[in-house]
């Protein structure tokens, strides 16, 4: 019996804020108030990325209710849907990847122009898919995520591609020789790597508008920006072309564009993904997850009011209703909090990641034509290198005296409850198409609730929970304590059961029957 | 039995680098080759400091070789040497208070003028000697240390005292509430905390030499410079008035002027000494140790040659004879190490120290009179607050390569050995003590060996082996890997044991007899 397949029990997040070393991936771990630690699974350190996806899949029993759920009008398919389906033979890795190649080219060409993808490589694909369909012919899937089409952002390295970070330069400089270790790990579960999604040049922006490579736009109304920085990883995974992307989050850089396009986006605890293989350092997913229904009582949601209701109307509307809804379904309930220093928080956050991003390319620059740069990144990185040294250390200060101040509230509340936007996707201007654009009133509604998840390391997960008036999606976030994965998954699990879903204008049923 | 009490016995350092957690304070451990687990003594954490200091000492049994080892020309009390005479009753904490007294008084008049201190209140003094009086006559005194004359450097807290840290200003910003927790703790064991030692104004100097409160001068000769930033601390130790004093070491503040007084000076682990109650990050102690006898078989020593032989001939001639002698009479191997980059990592210090420093003061500069800050504390802080944050993250990718490095070395070789300094001290120009004074040459010659203690947070120990040709102290220093405390000590025993021991010009004989 697993943490995920119980029902009717009574869920409660991990007390202790442990800041210890822990297992890097796929550590489930969660204390259940009324179970006995035997009935919480923990996927132990030494087995291979396979054997721990195939033990974190059996934790997960309730895909039946799919059916069951009939209130739910639309749903994506999961990792789960496409490993049934191919164990069953209905369809194959190479009938997907297929499908997979067709749609991007669909969605590409001028009528549409998503530019969901900086490079993917037909041959590469088709490879992988056909090795994937061999093993299930042969009865030997890898792990669960075998034949599974993944999209991986485009600062993340993966053979046998570039990496540019959305820019025009970085792979002419900087040479990519091997797999990132989280991709590394994918491609041993037997995961189809279909090519590198577009996103915001060097992540150094929120609308995820590239002058590069195009703007990603936004599943649900592909006029609007699909947010940033990896906006290409959000937009695949709401349209359907992949169940799961990998995103890097430095600056709520998953977080933000799983919103705007109606994903679920999870940034897990500093540390618990390793870092070798980029430059950057966060990495995070994108997928659509399961439906199901569960009991959480006796969670308590830490709401900071004024913080929480500073967004627009929609927004605020529904993500006070999702609260009720909690309420009504599982009792969780809600109390104040109070977070000081927001805004310090920002500032040092930026300071910081502005320095770190600017040392991390420095060396790069001195040799670089300026002109390949567009220019909100020239913009952004003349103030990432404008800091000093005395600058970063007090932005270290405040990031200390922050961890205090979560500390003291994660000792009262569960989680931390925040829109995850203050506003939802905006429109997409055409003379952004070529310089790229600094919308700071938008770029600052979108960062608003994003900070404490990067600056603390916290976990953070944001939930497709409704529409505004013109049916763009609204995320709800949830920051919990760290190493608190398991439980922001349950509670996406629980919101996504009680949540309404819409299906965006462009999609592309990759596991339809013909 | 002890680990300082063996004789004979095959002594190895720690093998394991260990960079976890550790007791912060008297923790005394080594891997000792040949010996049982029960013979080397621990210090368990949750006793008292005077406990601690208790079991301690008791490992420190050999001071009846003091007599026995009649070559040795000279030596200073120990903390041992007072804590048997007050127990004797030859002597009482009061008696040595009152000559402490008057020996300052002597030595700050004018024919002498040494600057040992920048304060020390006669009350507070006389107040905590009676009260050590009074303990031993009831029977009672709290620990070895009871009684014991100790000098604080003026940037560690210690009440009734404000902390100047060698300034004019920064007491009338800064207000002293309480003792640092390195001085509680002494308190605690009783010892008479007899006042705040000079230093180089805010530790941004190695010569010693102070603008404002006047050049301590070296008990060697007082036309010569004690060293710094420490300088007070280094020289109340060589000349007597005190068997213990705390330093600060951030760039080699302790080992330098210890070296060049021709006294003990060990900089512990990072992280062993808590950090409370001063602004800078070091503790660190001068202390005359005892002599004794140790066989300390299959020792390596670690020699990058090229780097050794950096400094003046004498200093080179004594230091090579010393490693022939620790050969000669325990064994020990010299091996050849390469140290790579090491002036890189001295600018990489250099910018860290100095922007941590530059950050610290940051809030008081901006509304003080730049007219109190000293000539050459000014240019200090003017290239303190030129480093940019990219410069700060740079120099921690450095010492991240620094840390690897070593670790191979610690792999081959057990200690670090190197001269503690490339020159021996040098002279006190007049026009110096108005202007203080920023001399370069001299300077890097002093810290040529200091960086990697603090930069990679290793404990070293400087041990006083012999004298220029003008009869100047020579220091010899022993790097040791994290937590490897106790070994250093060892060491220290085993070469002083060896060498030869000259008592300075100046020179204050608390405990003699009448």
């Amino acid at each position: 019996m697993g943490i995920f397949k119980a029902k009717g029990v009574v869920y409660k997040p991990v007390d202790d804020v442990d800041l210890g070393p822990h297992s890097d991936e796929f550590y489930l771990r969660a204390n259940v108030k009324g179970l006995k630690e035997q009935e919480v699974k923990l996927v132990e350190d030494d087995l291979s990325p396979s054997d721990k996806i195939q033990k974190a899949m059996e934790c997960i029993q309730c895909s039946e209710s799919i059916q069951e759920n009939s209130e739910l009008s639309f749903h994506r398919w999961t990792v789960l849907d496409y490993s049934r389906a191919y164990i069953s033979g209905e369809i194959t890795p190479l009938m997907v990847a297929e499908r997979f190649i067709a749609a991007v080219h669909e969605s590409s060409e001028p009528a549409l122009h998503m530019s969901f993808f900086i490079d993917y490589n037909v041959g590469d694909i088709l490879r992988q898919a056909t090795e994937s369909t061999q093993r299930y012919k042969q009865g030997e899937p890898l792990s669960p995520l075998d034949g599974v089409p993944i999209a991986i952002k485009d600062e993340i390295d993966c053979m046998p591609y570039p990496t540019t970070g959305g820019t025009k330069w970085l792979q002419k400089v900087r040479h990519c020789a091997d797999d990132a270790c989280c991709v590394k790990r994918l491609r041993l579960c037997g995961a189809i790597l279909v090519g590198k999604t577009n996103m915001h040049e060097l992540g150094a922006g929120t609308s995820g508008i590239n002058p590069h490579y195009g703007v990603p736009r936004n599943p649900y109304d592909p006029n609007k920006v699909s947010g940033g920085s990896s906006s290409g990883s959000a937009a695949v995974v709401s349209a359907g072309l992949c169940p799961v992307a990998l995103g890097v989050d430095g600056g709520g850089s998953v977080r933000m564009p799983a919103a705007l396009c109606g994903v679920v986006g999870l940034k897990p605890t500093f540390g618990r993904v390793p870092h070798s293989g980029y430059d950057l350092i966060y990495v995070s997913l994108y997928f659509p997850i399961l439906p199901g229904y569960f009991m959480m009582l006796d969670s308590t949601l830490g709401q900071n009011l004024e913080w929480f209701n500073d967004c627009t109307d929609d927004i605020r509307v529904c993500c006070s209703h999702a609260l009720d809804q909690l309420h009504k379904h599982y009792g969780w309930e809600t109390m104040d909090v109070t977070i000081p220093e927001i805004e310090v928080m920002r500032l040092a956050h930026y300071s910081t990641i502005g320095s770190e991003c600017s040392n991390s390319i420095a060396c790069h620059l001195e040799n670089m034509n300026v002109a390949e740069i567009g220019l909100d990144a020239r913009v952004a990185l003349s103030v990432y290198g404008s800091f000093s040294s005395r600058e970063y250390l007090n932005a270290q200060k405040i990031r200390n005296r922050q961890m205090q101040f979560h500390k003291k509230i994660f000792a009262m509340a569960d989680v931390i409850v925040t829109p995850t936007t203050g506003v939802t996707a905006y429109p997409i201007f055409d003379d952004a198409l070529k310089t790229g654009e600094l919308d700071y009133i938008n770029g600052a509604a979108l960062v608003r609730y994003q900070i404490s998840g990067n600056f603390l390391g916290l976990p953070a997960v944001t939930i497709p929970i409704g529409y505004d008036k013109v049916g763009l999606p609204i995320g709800l976030q949830f920051i919990g304590k760290p190493w608190s994965e398991a439980t922001l998954i349950h509670i996406a699990f629980a919101m996504q059961a009680i949540s309404d879903s819409k299906k965006p204008q462009i999609f592309y049923d990759l596991l339809k029957k013909d």
